[in-house]
């Protein structure tokens, strides 16, 4: 799925794909130094933004990254992005590093965050994904322990979760389970797992080593307005193997069924009923944020 | 110390510092999907060039990233930048990154290998830092665990060893030292880490997560001919602290004596005789490899 790049906004220079470019001194590109977060906009409404640009800050200041500008000045900044790329629907990703410095681990003071926002044409995910389900697999490479690179700061240094995705190539599935050094089951490589028994919610505890989900959070509180049993806890992949049912969820995705693991089916091998009672749930709590924050163009469908 | 940046090689192309960018898509910038190793260059002679070079090809297989070009054309490309560079002495960084792609996690096939070469002046370090020793502290932070990420591949996700680093800034200390999940010792943020007590030498084993030396190498060759007992084992904190000696290695360093850790001193506080030997030792060496490279300028002085 190659999407159209629209425009970039480097520090405030606006420029296309062509001219997107940045010092190879800056320690984003040197050592990974940096922080990221992905959303959606539709029209000029951030999908929940103030959610992504909280965690964007949360990231960076996990790792001594402190901007010499505003969470405000930065929605700013992309609110004039997208007003110039006129997209109805942007996949946007927010990036701020460390800044531009010189070679050499232990990081400059006064160094000048770095922000850069790239915008994308929106484009929705295969129908198939949500109405089908995908299929997993579990990755040969464990998660990063939070005492050494914590998984909750979503940073440039994604190595980890590539390594993972690659050692699941040849089983041709859309996402990989990363386990940690006790087996214990943390996250995908770009998603929050979850599964069903006996009708109760399972997702793996915060505690395990995972990043928390903007759309994870959303999910723990549809469900416990459904009146469905929630547990956040250390989940084995016995305890996962013996579910009902399993999704995965991200703010791109919304809530994808998973109907295969390891080429072994969920129940019937086919989206359960309460991944689709939740992408329901899900659907109008979407069209009601973007209904209240004054949107008023075609809705987004996360529940085809 | 800020170094003078001399000139750069992107991709072939010779740049000034000012000029050296590379496109925000490139996956290095985007994920730390890259490798890197640095060296030195006296003349054009490439300081163990060889094992450098080596070793950065070990560091992009272990990413599963196989450049278009050869070793050979790699080192080819240093030599003519070194050439325009006429440096006496330089300091070299090469990069190889995935190269440039698209938002995504999982790469496209046929992605084109990014290679930077990265010359500045050769500084030396303080006389001090030799003739005194220098300061270390334990970082707060644990090493990374070789099924998450390698630390043998020198790659584009450094956040680790610099959270480690910052972890000690109150402490002002030279580096930091990084225990791995059971607390054993591994190697310091940007060296490895090396002990003598009763006239043996004692460095932590491969295996429990480190980068694999340049330097360290040889420095466990020379021990060898110097008819020094020789432990590569599991070391803990107190086999650290109850040493008589201690002392680090890494390129750009040679050797540099470590007299306190975390405020207490190695035996008298002053560099030990078997730091000191092999010192002289490393000095040897590196005087004999770049004579016998063809070098015939300046030497450098790694024990002065």
């Amino acid at each position: 799925m190659r999407k159209e790049v629209v425009l970039v906004n480097i520090n405030g220079e606006l420029c296309s794909r062509e001219n997107a470019k940045i010092s190879i001194f800056d320690r984003g590109m040197l050592y990974g130094d940096s922080v990221y977060d992905v959303t959606l906009s539709f029209g000029d409404v951030l999908f929940m933004g103030e959610d992504h640009i909280n965690r964007l800050w949360q990231s960076a200041e996990g790792l001594y990254i402190f901007p010499h500008f505003t969470k405000e000045f930065l929605v700013q900044e992309i609110k004039r992005t997208l007003k110039e790329a006129k997209l109805d629907a942007s996949y946007i990703r927010i990036m701020l590093t460390r800044g531009e410095g010189e070679l050499g681990l232990h990081p400059e003071e006064n160094l000048k965050t770095t922000y850069i926002i790239v915008l994308q044409r929106h484009e929705n995910y295969p129908l198939s994904y949500y109405q089908e389900g995908i299929h997993i697999a579990y990755a040969t490479v464990i998660r990063n322990d939070s005492r050494a690179i914590d998984p909750n700061i979503k940073s440039g240094n994604y190595l980890n979760n590539l390594m993972a995705l690659m050692s699941v190539k040849e089983k041709n599935v859309h996402e990989a389970i990363m386990l940690n050094k006790e087996g214990y089951i943390t996250e995908c490589t770009t998603s929050n797992i979850w599964c069903v028994k006996d009708g109760a919610l399972f997702t793996p505890a915060e505690s395990v080593g995972i990043l928390s989900g903007i759309t994870r959070s959303k999910i723990l509180s549809f469900a416990k307005d459904l009146g469905i049993k929630v547990c956040e806890e250390n989940l084995r992949t016995i305890d996962l193997e013996a579910s009902d049912e399993c999704f995965i969820t991200s703010t791109g995705r919304g809530i994808f069924p998973v109907t295969m693991l390891e080429g072994k089916p969920f129940g019937d091998g086919k989206p359960g009923t309460i991944t689709k009672k939740l992408m329901q749930t899900y659907q109008e709590y979407v069209e009601k944020h973007l209904k209240n924050s004054g949107y008023q163009g075609n809705l987004p469908n996360f529940n085809p």
